[in-house]
């Protein structure tokens, strides 16, 4: 695998999204073709594609292969393409409620066609294949983007603390909250990364670890509940981290346990960045209190993982799948615009 | 099982210690004999016995049994008996360096032979006999009093918030973080409580879900990194947790992630109470930087509960069992005493 590890492609040839399943990374890497519509949704669902903006691109890939085989197949009128087009959309929205990219992605599809005269659905689907594929190339330079602004706050021997997976395998480039560190590392700056394992699902542990190790980042795996300890022992400098959706007072949703690592940023004074595409920032979001958070199967915390009952059968589970940031513990928000700051 | 679960206790007919096993719980409920100086001192090593109090009186029950039968096997004269007592206590308190209390009940038991003027080996086994068994009754009764002093302070309807497990298996009792919320059960006081399942081992899930549920107590297991979030949400109206050693100054080292859940109930402004035995109340560690913190193995974190690879192959790990939550941030020390609070 090279670096950046490919997240998902097109095979065009075979109508096909193709992605690497992210639920089988560290053991195996395996890549699955995904042709139907319902394939890529339950792939979102399962957590086998993931990261707001690889959603992004995976759903819009996922439109795309949908509306080619739809063509080829029922050979629609333009009115015929567009109902399906808008019905697919809001199928796929639901697979993740909190992320904003995957319906910013959905509607830049949408708008694509839609502002077109097209004779035929064949042409539409030519451009939704143009538009699918310019998302992907937006994320990369997004990614690129972020990590140059970011990479600028890096200092030699800093210690920098993530959660979750921000990094190439959220993204189709170099990640959000890991740009500015694969781009500090190419450039020979040294610094080590404490990755937060980000229970239940582990995306820290199996996912942030993985790829660090592969770039040959120096990266140190500490349990969530481990992250004041690294903090206190003076080991932390800065705090990166990605996000799903940012209200325009700057609150901001991302992976559960990213408020508590901002809580503690604040008490022992270090600075807490969120990385993320411009296009995370939700305008039409006033607060965070209005970011529908995603509740999740309590059987990722009690049975997924493990080999021997790891929980009492039963047992009343709660399992938020994000948390909402408030603004204020916002140090800045590094997107590929440059460092903002709330209100936007 | 009964409530309380039977922790440990002595089987003198059969010459052994016998303990619930608490490495296989949930999904087992298995008592297993030890017999040995080396199966109790691996018992505590692998968490099959576990928590600060119950340690303490594991250790004591341990060096009972292993004195009782060096003197059926050696006969040794008092002077030999004193030397195999001293080197086996220094034996069992390395088994686990931070919590206090087992060297405490270690040197309870040695100090109940140093004083007395016995004639033979025999006599000094049966004073270790009763000072072990007044260790068990002592902490029976202080958990009885920690639970009463605690149980003032919860009112109708409230939510609790408990890190790792200082419950009834803890101890030989009602548990110290946890006796409070039986004793208020028992009175009919309605109340929630939200359990962290404390990684890496998983002491909240498998071990506090578990002896509250039987218990019939309203529990809701979440993620460590979930504490944030119940919260931000209004529903923990105040935090319990136990100690394994408490400095002078009040810093006080417990399971890791303590720390963190004390600075997210400071930033919400939720009283954070530390219970435990005034024993554990070390006057001679003046302040939490002299506290050693264990560190263990690595897999506890990677491989231990996984049915697949959860962390890739040879990653560094950060496995620290306890943190030090500084004086600061504690509200009260509930001891059988009453409140008081730090210095001491």
């Amino acid at each position: 695998m090279n670096f950046p590890p490919e997240t998902l492609f097109l095979d065009d040839a075979h109508s096909a999204l193709v992605i690497l399943d992210q639920s089988l990374l560290p053991g195996e890497v395996k890549y699955i073709p995904l042709t139907t519509l319902e394939q890529v949704y339950d792939a979102i669902k399962e957590l086998k594609v993931r990261g707001a903006p690889a959603i992004g691109v995976a759903a819009a890939m996922g439109i795309y292969i949908h509306m080619k085989r739809y063509v080829q197949s029922n050979r629609p009128e333009v009115g015929g393409f567009l109902t399906e087009l808008e019905r697919a959309g809001v199928y796929l929205s639901l697979s993740r409620p909190t992320a904003v990219n995957l319906r910013w992605a959905l509607r830049e599809m949408s708008e694509a066609v839609r502002n077109q005269k097209a004779k035929n659905a064949s042409e539409l689907v030519h451009i939704l294949h143009s538009c699918c594929e310019q998302i992907k190339d937006k994320d990369i330079e997004t990614n690129k983007r972020i990590g140059e602004h970011g990479a600028a706050l890096i200092k030699p021997d800093m210690g920098i603390l993530t959660h979750c997976n921000a990094g190439a395998l959220a993204t189709t480039g170099y990640g959000t909250a890991l740009a500015p560190i694969y781009y500090a590392h190419e450039r020979g700056v040294r610094l080590r990364v404490y990755a937060d394992e980000t229970r239940p699902v582990l995306q820290g542990a199996r996912l942030t670890a993985f790829e660090l190790q592969r770039a040959g980042v120096d990266v140190t795996l500490i349990c969530d509940n481990m992250a004041a300890t690294v903090m206190a022992n003076g080991w932390v400098d800065a705090v990166f981290v990605g996000c799903d959706r940012v209200a325009a007072n700057g609150d901001t949703a991302n992976k559960i346990g990213t408020h508590g690592v901002a809580i503690l940023a604040k008490r022992f004074n270090i600075p807490f960045y969120v990385c993320a595409p411009f296009s995370t920032i939700d305008r039409d979001t006033s607060t965070g209190a209005d970011i529908v958070i995603e509740e999740r199967d309590p059987a990722e915390i009690t049975d997924l993982w493990y080999t021997k009952p790891m929980a009492p059968l039963g047992v009343k589970v709660f399992n938020p799948s994000f948390d909402v940031t408030p603004g204020e513990l916002i140090t800045a928000f590094i997107t590929e615009k440059g460092m903002i700051n709330a209100p936007f």
